[in-house]
Formats: C-alpha cells, sequence, structure tokens
C-alpha cells in the first residue's frame, strides 16, 4: 500500500474527500451532520439544527456546493446566518444532479431554496437541473443564483466563482436568517454579486492527490489570474516583490470594476484576502495590511 | 532585485518580518500596535487597549515572544483574555534582550508581569536577562513560565515548547483577565503547563526566506517528532497512511503523558490538532476527525 500513497495526509486518494467531511462533521461539536442514511456517493453536509431553525421556521434555505478540493468551501460555511446544505463533489469535479437535489429534498421548507451556484459549466448544468427536479417532481420553491467574481480574464465568457463566493454566501445568509422571502432574497443577492471583483495570483499550482503535479510554475515565476482549480491565468510573469503584485492585483480588480460599472475605489468596500492555500501566515499577514 | 527574491510573497527576505507585523497591525482594526517610538529592531507587538485594561487596571501584564517565522505565535494571540505584548525576533531567532525589556517596560504596572518562554536556549537566556534587568533597574515585578510542552523526544534534557503553548497563553490570559495576582497566575499556569503534551509530525521540512531548503524529507518519508522549525524530530519513517500517523502521535502522547505522571487518556482532555503551516485545509479536516 505504501508504494501508492502520495506525499499527503491521507489514508488512500480514493477515500480523502469522504474522510475529510467524516472529520469535518465529528470536529464541528455536534453542530454539522450528513445527512441521514447518505449513500457514500452522495455527499452531503447539513446545518445540524436545519429543521427546527430553517425548514419548520418558514425560512429560506440556501445550499452551494461543487468540487471538494478547495475547503473551507463550501461545508465549512454552514451555520446560522450561512448556509444550510452543502453539496461536495470530488475533488475539482461537480456534484451529481442526485446529490444536489438529495440537498434540496432534504432543507427546503414552504419558504424555498436558493441555490448559490459558482460559475462553472459542469456546477451551473447540475446545480440547475437538480432545480429543475426538485420544482417539476417534488413541487419545491427553488431559485439560483450565480457567483461569477473573478476577472482576471477580462474577456472570459462565464468569468468564474472564485473568493468572492463567501460573501455571497453571507449577505443571503444574513436576509435568510432575518426571514425574508425566496423573491426578495434572490433579487438583492443577485445585485450584490454583480457587485464582488475578485483576483488570484500563485506562487506554484496546487498538487491534486494522486495526480502528477503540474510544474509550469516552478521557475521563478508567478501566474497572475490563476483560477481556484490551478487552472491558467492570465499572465505568467517574472518573480517581483510582493507590492509590485498586489499593483498588478489591485489593477485588475479596478478595471474589472469598472467593466462592471463598479465606482471602486471611490466608494466603500470590504477587501478580502485570501489564500488560495499554500501561503504562509507571515506572507498573508504582510499581504494584508 | 529579481534574481535574488526566493519564490515567496515579500518584497525582499530582510523585511518580510518587519513587514508581515506593519500588515498584522495595519488589519487588525485598530486592536494592536507596535510601541510608540520603536526602533524597526525591537519588533515588539502590544493590545492597543494595555494602559487602559492591563497597566492601570491592576491586571497581571503577560509578555510572551521569540522567533518569527511560525505565526500566528505569538502576535497573533494578543488581546483580551489572552497575551499582552509578544517580542518577535528574528526568523527563529530569540528576539534580544532590549526588545523583551522594552515590553515588559511598556506594559508592566503595579500588578507585575508574567512573561511566558517557550523553551529554546536563546529564549530563556534573553527573556531571563531581561526579567532581571526589569526587576533590578526599573523595579518591576516579573516572573516567568517556560513552556515545554513536547514529548517527542523522552530524553531531551529540555523538552521544547511548541503548540502547547497556545493553551498556556489561553490559561494565563484568562486568569489575568480577572484580575488574579502574579503569584496565583505563575503557581496556576505552572502546574497547568506541566499536564500539556505535544507532538508533530511532518511530510516536509520548512523553507526559510533566503535559504537553501532541507531537503531530508523529499522522499516517500514523514518525520515523526519534528519541531516547529523544521529541526529533526525522533524517527524518520516511510509514507504510512494517515490513520497510522495519528496512532503513532497518540501513543507518543500517551508515552509522554505517563512520563509526568498524568493519567491521559482516563480523564477528560482537550485536543488541539495545530498545522504547522502547510497542510491543506483537506486533510487537516480529516486528521481533525
Amino acid at each position: 500500500m505504501a508504494d501508492s500513497l502520495p506525499k499527503k495526509f491521507c489514508d488512500a486518494p480514493a477515500t480523502l474527500v469522504n474522510d475529510s467531511i467524516d472529520g469535518l462533521v465529528k470536529s464541528s461539536g455536534g453542530t454539522l451532520k450528513r445527512i441521514d442514511g447518505y449513500d457514500r456517493a452522495i455527499r452531503v453536509v447539513v446545518r445540524a439544527d436545519y429543521e427546527e431553525n430553517v425548514k419548520n421556521a418558514n425560512r429560506v434555505a440556501l445550499v452551494t456546493g461543487g468540487g471538494s478540493g478547495h475547503e473551507p468551501a463550501h461545508a465549512g460555511f454552514l451555520g446560522q446566518g450561512m448556509l444550510t446544505a452543502a453539496v461536495c463533489g470530488d475533488v475539482f469535479a461537480s456534484p451529481t444532479v442526485d446529490a444536489v437535489l438529495a440537498a434540496i429534498k432534504t432543507v427546503t421548507g414552504p419558504a424555498g431554496c436558493l441555490l448559490i451556484i459558482k460559475n462553472y459549466t459542469g456546477d451551473r448544468l447540475n446545480f440547475g437541473l437538480a432545480a429543475e427536479k426538485a420544482r417539476s417532481l417534488y413541487g419545491l420553491k427553488v431559485s439560483a443564483v450565480v457567483a461569477a467574481d473573478d476577472t482576471a480574464l477580462p474577456d472570459a465568457a462565464h468569468p468564474r466563482g472564485t473568493a468572492g463566493t463567501v460573501f455571497v454566501h453571507r449577505f443571503a445568509g444574513k436576509l435568510a436568517e432575518e426571514g425574508k422571502s425566496l423573491e426578495e432574497i434572490l433579487e438583492r443577492t443577485a445585485a450584490y454579486e454583480r457587485g464582488i471583483v475578485s483576483v488570484g495570483a500563485s506562487l506554484t499550482t496546487c498538487s491534486l492527490p494522486g495526480v502528477a503535479k503540474d510544474t509550469r510554475l516552478d521557475g521563478a515565476e508567478y501566474e497572475l489570474g490563476l483560477g481556484i482549480h490551478g487552472e491558467p491565468g492570465a499572465a505568467k510573469l517574472p518573480l517581483e516583490p510582493a507590492t509590485a503584485v498586489l499593483d498588478r492585483m489591485v489593477a485588475v480588480l479596478v478595471a474589472g470594476a469598472a467593466a462592471r460599472n463598479l465606482a471602486l475605489p471611490s466608494t466603500e468596500f470590504t477587501l478580502l484576502v485570501n489564500n488560495l492555500g499554500g501561503v504562509p501566515p507571515i506572507e498573508m499577514t504582510f499581504l494584508s495590511g
């Protein structure tokens, strides 16, 4: 067995996603659970209190999800004022329609359900089909908002949903907690989402359990606009001081904001400095200042 | 300049520690500050409210510190019910006597000051000398507790202070917040510290800004008992499933607890699963369960 083990803390690459979800639930102090009687291929994590505080409390349920491998998205964002259920696919692969449908059916009460979908083809397709089935087969009220905050690739027909999606979770989560209607949450959240711009930068690509590492950034280079799955960004550049990297990132955000007719930076804004996973705290703290 | 840049998000290795501290203070929302008029070589971060809520409130000040490079230790642990001041040395190097003394002088009022020292030679020496000077030159009440929680090397004459030190910060911080006397905090915290056992494991060593990476763990191996500075541990072992790694770590903890006459695991205990910095969330979440 040792021959095939990756250089990772896991029992086996094939079980890591399920093992990690089980670890999250076990260490949540009872605040999270997986759907009872779930199939191991249907990986849905829910707020443990969803019945009393969402489904039977006339509150809109918020369901999100996507591939695994970029934790704490998405099961790490469940709870009061946040998400009701997260559907976890394989590493960097969309969850199945059945899995999304299982989540919707479990947590949706009379107030309905809002899906928060990151703008990737697989996610749009599978969440969209699940919403259709939930409506037509089970008569549930289901709407969807798509997060497409990435501005790294200005000509992209479908901007990616990246770290800014967390703001969408929180914004919709607060409205749902306050008991707002599905229609109001959908309208206000969709408008709010259009005010978010994001850009990434990375010194290396990511490594996947059981997959040979992409070495395209192994030289004295970094990539501007790299996506959360290690997908290519806008430009590969020679290493430069972090202050210069930040200047470039801010320029992309400002251009992205202008393209969306936002008044950045003359209005108030909230800044999230997010770690794609491999940057040490000493560097993140510097960047955050 | 680009020639000498490491593959890190920094402006230059030589300025990273100061830049990171400045970033922490800037992003703290006003809860932290550096000592006014500080020399750039004296890196002391304090709770911004230390005068009204510690020094002039008859509360014991808590001062800790050590090398930089293993953030959030130590400046990340300042605040109400936690530490009053953190003295930050260079990467993996103890802060100077002058820096520790500056911290003690700044935050210590009539109730006195407790130093929390991780058990490394340089830290014991420099914090100890600073305590002597604070007493003899300035008449301040200063005591010290040494954190030596590491049990990876059972025959070590001086067990290292590692992640368990966070519990010491919090325990002493709560007593100080409650207005307990220096004598009581010292006695109770020292007793509490003897109840903490820690062990580390790592798949790779750490990389230092501007220093060639140690490659001793580049093969299909991991190290049990590796220290927080990448110093060698108890054993280099072939890769194995994470569950087996955890079993070995628990065995070390149980043996370490027995050596300290603790009744683990038959009594209640608190478990901290700590990331040395490079383990992705998906793996940490699995390990935490």
